[in-house]
Formats: structure tokens, sequence, C-alpha cells
């Protein structure tokens, strides 16, 4: 029997046919499961491997349960020449977001900017991928999303808001795109589930307990705690990353007349096992947009000065050892690199997707 | 003599009008320099102390040292129907970012959404206020500027950003707006500041010393130091809160073609002493932007929801002796108290405008 921390390396391409076939075995069409499986194969290609692969089988239960319909006919409730929402009619938030994006792109390119906010759908992969979408065209890329309720606002016993992450994407010239795409967390819930699995503690300052005390223990949240919102106390600004999630939450679910705070859907992989069976919306909400550079500046211009920006923050003098990063750097080198190596995925992936290939009768020959 | 931390309380009838004087004594016009006081007095009828009347001096001397135009022409350098980039002239930043914020409104009117990015200006004061501007529109407002370099990126040991902070507002039915301003750092520069003068010690986690340490000298930033990004250190994800104050820059100085990172002009209060002479575009930059609720959904339908956000958050159960505050909501009730009972003044910052009224010879019976 194979160790729970060995990985497989699985080539991008071997990967991401059977991600489309687990899509269309689930009644997607090719173009949509086409899609759905670039978001999760650029997640596990650049490094975000807790939001990739990791997670079909909880798209697969989402279909299961009946909370995913997988053949959406996505359709547009309201619009102004740069405004839009968008009903994703309980399909594939990968998929819908996606769609958001090409209206906003739309939109920016006749009047500078593009504002989406999307209701009726579900999980939506990693943010940054959608965001950027708008990177091709000379935009400027914005994506958020609220998630389920993991979160406890600053004093607050209640979990009330998602990880609710945003993801920014500006366009350089010679040097990779600025790419900003992070949980309002003091961390990802992903990084916390990694503990979990391996049964270790958490850094002070992640998770609360049930009192509202900090705590080491990692499984806290199964027991009444909550995720800790970025600042992770008032002295530190945990007030602020509150009010963070709180806009992701405010845009993605009440702009869009989605759900919102606690009344998100809770996603298959969240371990929410009670939540709130009424709600005050349409399923989860997404919020997406784009800004056209040359709406601002000549485009060759700003990118001249984002190089500008970018070698001197990467060249400023660091703390022994270390080097400053820019946003999105790591993620483009990772996605360099596994692009020619492939894709490395712990043997509990590999056995969840082999039990998903078995369910569903698809060859997956890992 | 009287105790530094002895207050002395003024009406803001008094205050304003001294703060006109001072404006117009310098050489503005009367209307611009009622736009500039009424930013001032609003930080201190919030409760934002620090960026009130305390700073008065700062901007006399930016006049005196000739960064600040009393008489700037404004300017639209380039638009679209969704955009526009103003040129401020080297004029207050209190009164640019207002008709950033009139000509964002403006063009949410017509399209939806209005974005505006400013160069060539100065410091703006609380970005609160002009993002508080759509809301009698029935919009949404986001204010943000980047500010002096006073801010160490996660790993870096120079300074290469400002708190950088971001502020939206949000309006709903019966409850008051949802408010949220917020500095990009573990805390505001004017928490820092207010230790500093009682020789009292940080906590842990606001500011790193020369070597990139944590440190809890309030001075540091005198030796090389540095405030620290939301977050406070990498596992605490502080390269979010620098991601997000690096946005700020981006758009603030980048996409307005103002001054960006460590070529942010300083502001005379900022006590930053050595900083580049050089330059990469045009004086300090701010975004500025307004979205039409009824671009995306029925004002009333939406107002309803916000109320019922609010309620669900300020009545979840908290912290044994604490409640969940909702974002504004503080300033929002020190803003009504204090228009009755008067802005209570440190003495330091009393003697500082008797310094001010003495030297530009008005009167000031305080």
């Amino acid at each position: 029997m194979n160790e729970p921390n060995q990985e497989t390396v699985v080539s991008p391409t071997v990967l991401a046919a059977f991600v489309q076939a687990v899509f269309e075995r689930i009644g997607c069409e090719a173009t949509l499961a086409h899609q759905a499986t670039q978001v999760l194969i650029a997640a596990d290609l650049r490094g975000i491997d807790s939001h990739g692969v990791a997670r079909l089988s909880g798209y697969v239960k989402q279909w299961e349960i009946g909370n995913l319909n997988p053949k959406p006919k996505f359709q547009i409730l309201h619009q102004t020449p740069s405004t839009a929402v968008l009903d994703a009619d309980r399909g594939l938030g990968l998929v819908a977001a996606q769609e958001a994006m090409r209206i906003a792109i739309d939109k920016a390119e006749q009047v500078g900017t593009g504002w989406v906010a999307v209701q009726n759908s579900g999980h939506f992969g990693i943010a940054g991928y959608h965001a950027m979408l708008a990177l091709p065209k000379d935009m400027i890329g914005w994506a958020m999303t609220h998630a389920s309720n993991l979160v406890a606002p600053t004093f607050s016993l209640e979990r009330l808001l998602g990880t609710n992450p945003i993801a920014i994407a500006i366009p350089a010239l010679q040097e990779p795109p600025f790419v900003a795409d992070f949980a309002t967390t003091a961390v990802a819930y992903g990084k916390l589930q990694i503990l979990q699995r391996r049964n270790e503690p958490a850094p002070i300052g992640w998770v609360q307990d049930a009192e509202g005390n900090s705590t080491t223990d990692a499984h806290a949240l199964k027991n009444g705690g909550a995720l800790l919102p970025l600042g992770t106390d008032r002295e530190h600004g945990s007030h602020k990353g509150y009010a963070l999630a709180a806009m992701v939450d405010i845009l993605s679910g009440v702009l869009s007349g989605a759900n919102y705070g606690p009344w998100v859907p809770p996603f298959a992989t969240a371990g929410i096992t009670t939540y709130r069976t009424d709600s005050v919306g349409k399923g989860t909400g997404h919020f997406l947009g784009a800004m056209r550079i040359d709406a601002f500046r000549p485009v060759r211009d700003f990118k001249q000065d984002m190089d500008n920006w970018i070698r001197t923050f990467r060249n400023a003098k660091a703390i022994k050892g270390q080097r400053v990063i820019i946003p999105g750097e790591p993620e483009y080198e990772m996605e360099n690199k596994r692009k020619k190596t492939g894709i490395p995925l712990l043997e509990t992936v590999v056995q969840d997707l082999r039990n998903l290939a078995q369910k569903l009768g698809i060859d997956f020959k890992i």
C-alpha cells in the first residue's frame, strides 16, 4: 500500500482528458466540460493544489445531490453599458465565471470597463484564472467570490463569512503579469486541511475555538471553531480582513441577488454539516470585472511602468535568505515548470480520482 | 501649562470656520477651501482624529515648500464613457478626490459605473469621505490612495509602499451605510504616532526594525525600520496585505500616470527625511469609483438585503463582553455624538492650530 504523502506525477494532458471525461459523464457538453477542465488544471499547474483535481469529486458530489445543473442556460437578467447581472442557472461556477468575464471584457471594449455580478452559481475554482482572462486583452481583470461560511468576523462566535478570495491581474510588458489571488483570511482553508490530514497543530492566529480563543487545534472547526480573518485579531487588524471578506460577500451576494453571509450554500469539500436551509437569494454569487488599460493611459506607457514597478520591488534589499516576491511570480514559475515535468498528485488525490473513475465507469490508468 | 493629553472641546462650526480661513489665507478660493475643510472636519467628527485638523499644518507646510498649488485647474487628460484620468494640477488632494468622485458619479449615471484615476495630486484626507459621496446617489463608492513610503513588503528591508488605504461605502435602507475605510497595514500610522508621542512600546507585529525583525520600538521607523503590511508576517498572510497595498499603488499611481512605490512624494507629517528626489510620474495619485446600485438590481431590493445583512452580523453571538461591529458603525455613532457635543482636541493639536493662526495672522480664540 502506498504512503499518503507519496506523490504520483501525471502529465497535464492525461489529467485534463480524464477531468474532461468526468464532466462529460455527468452531463456537461464538451465545450463546457473543456472550460471547466481548464480551470482545475490551471490550479494544479500553478501549484494551488487544493483547488485543482483534488476538488473534482466535490463538483461530482454537487451534481449527485442535485445542486449542479450540467446543462445550464446562462441568462443576463439586467444590464447597462458597463454592468450586467448573470443568472448561472445552477451551472458550474467554473464556467459561469468565464462567461461573466467574457461579458465584462465585451463591455470594457465598448465603454472602458465592464462589471458582472453572478447569481445562482456554484464554486468557481481559483479566482486568479478568471481575472487573468483579461490579460491578453490588455485589461486589468478582477474576480471575487464568496464561499461556504467558515470564518468568524472579529469578536464573533458565529461563522458568517467564507474565505472570500479577491484576485486582480495586471499586465506588464516584458515581465510576467502581476497576479494577486488570495483568501481574505489569515490562511487559506486548503492549508488548514493539509494539517488536519497530517494531524499536526496549526500556528496560533489561524483558527479560533468555540469560545473565540485562538487555538492550535487544526480540527477546531469541527467543534464550533472558525477560521480567523486576515489580521488574526483586533490589535493586528482582523477588522480589516473581516471588512474585505464582507465587501466580497456583498458584491458577490447582495449585489447579484444570490445568497449572502451564512446563507451561502456550502461546497461539498468544506466539511460543513450544519447550515441554514432557508435562503435569501439564488445560489452562490461572484463578482468579476475588466478595465481596459487604454481607457486610462496608453498601453505601452502603462506596461513599461509596470515592468519598472516589478523590477524595483523584486530587486529591493531583502531579509537575509529571502527575496521580495511579486504577486503571481511563484505561480508563474510553477506553471512553467509543471507544464514540462508534470503535475505531482498526492496518493489520497490519486485514490479519489480512481474511485471517481470506477464510479462513473471512466478509464483512468495512473 | 497644560498637560499634553488634556483635551479642549471645540464646536465643529468654530473649527470649520478657522480651517476655511487657513485654506483661504494660503490662496484657495472660498469654494475650494470649503470643500477641503469639509473633509478634515468630517475626519474629526467621525473620530479619525489623526486625519482631521491635526494635519492642517501639514497641508500648509506643503504649500510653504511649493508642493501645493492653491489655485489648481483640474483637467481631464483622457476619458471613455466609464473612465477618466484627472490631472489635479498639484492642488489639494482633499478637493481633487471630490472632483474625481463627481466625474465618476456622472459617468455611473450615464453607463452604470464610473472610475477615475487621479495624478499630480496630494494627500486626500480620509478615503471614506470620498467613497461616501456616492451614497446619496444610491451608488456604491470606492476610494483609494497611495501614500508616503513607510511600509516594507513581506521579506523586504526597504520601505516601498504607503499605508495605502481602501474605502468602500455601500448604502442600506433603514440601517446606516456599510463604510469600510482602512489602511492596508497591520495598524494605521496615526496609531503608531500616538505611541511615539507617549514614548510607549508598540505591540509586536506592527513594526519591523532595520534587520526585518518585529520590534516593540515605536520609533523603529526613524532607524531604518518599517510598518508591516496587514497580516504582519508570512505565516499570517502579510503577503496579502502587501498585495493589497500594491494593488492600491498600481491603480493610484501606475494607472493614473502619477509616481508609484518609493517615488510617491512624502506628506509633511509622515516624518520622512530621506526619499527619492527623482520621479517616475506626476505627484501623488488616487483611484475612485462609483457603481449605480440599479445598474445591477432594483435599489429597494438591494437596500432591504443590506439591512438584513447588517442586522444578521450585528446580532450574531459574540465573544463575552464584545459585539460584532459593522464597518462604519462606530464612526457613524461618533459623528452623531460629536455633532452635538463638539470635537475634543488634544492640547498638542490646539497648540499647533494656535501657531498656525499666529503665523498666518488669523484670529483663533480657543
